[in-house]
């Protein structure tokens, strides 16, 4: 048990059991998944691609990092709901606005997407995920998301799946 | 030596050490933490709890992996200090304010709690953290937080650990 | 194939391979990095550092992970391009301003670093990189960054690289 902290404060709980030993060999896969979005900006729910790349790795025990390749690009994990993604697209443009395009240095180079790299911080490049008995392993909500902020071209996000 | 970049710039030295093979077979060990926090939003220091699990797992090379489960919450790595907890907490309600709640589509679902999920990624879903010598390999100040942002009801959170 | 979601869409194709087992023991590598960045902010490009350190390792198929061990540094992957980095400065600035030092209650504990604290949660404290056939698995233009905003002072960074 640890004491609460902070503001806010709750009682840990730990749900125990026994450390695994592994006398196979170690796995991975490694898969690029290419992505074509046709706006500037989109979310796409990659999850089951995922899940199906688990399943094709044999690793039962391990992780999975999934990551963009691309710098104006995000993966993440949140709920599947138009409501939310919507939300996301307006804050993210609050925080990071496009216009005016002039204002960012970046965009001296030719370019009008320095927006998009900003945004790409706030939403993360990479997640990595717990691989438990040959599954992806989460909450009852998590799905990945691939985050496009300068779309409109082909891209790639990669998927490393380490274990046993 | 690499040359230094950008605005600013410091000279980097590598504290330089043999690669390790390993000869024994790979290890795992999985938890859940589950947390009930009282209020809306909180922190809890979970830190003695993660190095209680590295050092049940018997881990002495891996890395250990702590994400939330839910997607209203963050596991984030930073310093246990009440003034600097007070500061988060205002500083993310200003970045993703809680009102108004109609401000957000996703609360249209009947939720309030959207703001939870743009915070959220402020702070983020994971951190990974390197296993060396069967120790969290950690600088003088890290310590490992939950990070609740719609509490007052049970969540958990994923602990893995993988190695050697 | 998934289907797309939210506000864009974006077809998903998957470059396929064929699962790798492998059959030596499992290798890790841990090195330090020492940083003095002269001014309180500053980026740093450490990519050519970290592949020297996967060359060393050994690791054909694995992960590396790179995080700041100081809680006013953040671990980064974007574009070496120096209208960008000082898009990042003015626009972390804004999101997190250094002035008034006052506002913020961690710095009563007689620091005036509560700014750095909060930038680093937007840039991150680490990254997890593929390592495939021995290498960074980098798409073009992805470049790792050490981020000081609390510098002129000693600070490390480790990378820690598992795998085969």
């Amino acid at each position: 048990m640890e004491p609460s902290q902070g503001f806010g404060s709750g009682a840990i709980r730990v749900a125990s059991h026994a450390p695994v030993s592994f006398h196979s060999d170690m796995k991975s896969l490694t898969e690029y998944l290419w992505f074509e979005v046709p706006n500037r900006r989109g979310f796409v729910n990659i999850t089951r691609t995922v899940e199906e790349l688990v399943r094709k790795s044999g690793v039962t025990e391990g992780i999975c990092l999934v990551n963009a390749m691309h710098i104006t690009a995000a993966v993440f994990i949140n709920d599947q709901e138009d409501g939310l993604l919507h939300d996301y697209e307006v804050w993210l443009e609050k925080l990071a606005p496009h216009e005016p395009v002039a204002a960012y240095h970046h965009n001296r180079t030719g370019e009008d997407n320095a927006d998009a790299h900003l945004k790409r911080q706030i939403m993360g490049r990479e997640v990595v995920v717990a691989i438990t008995k040959g599954k992806l392993d989460f909450g009852p909500w998590e799905k990945i998301f691939y985050g496009e902020f300068d779309g409109r071209r082909r891209k790639r996000v990669l998927v490393k799946i380490i274990g046993e």
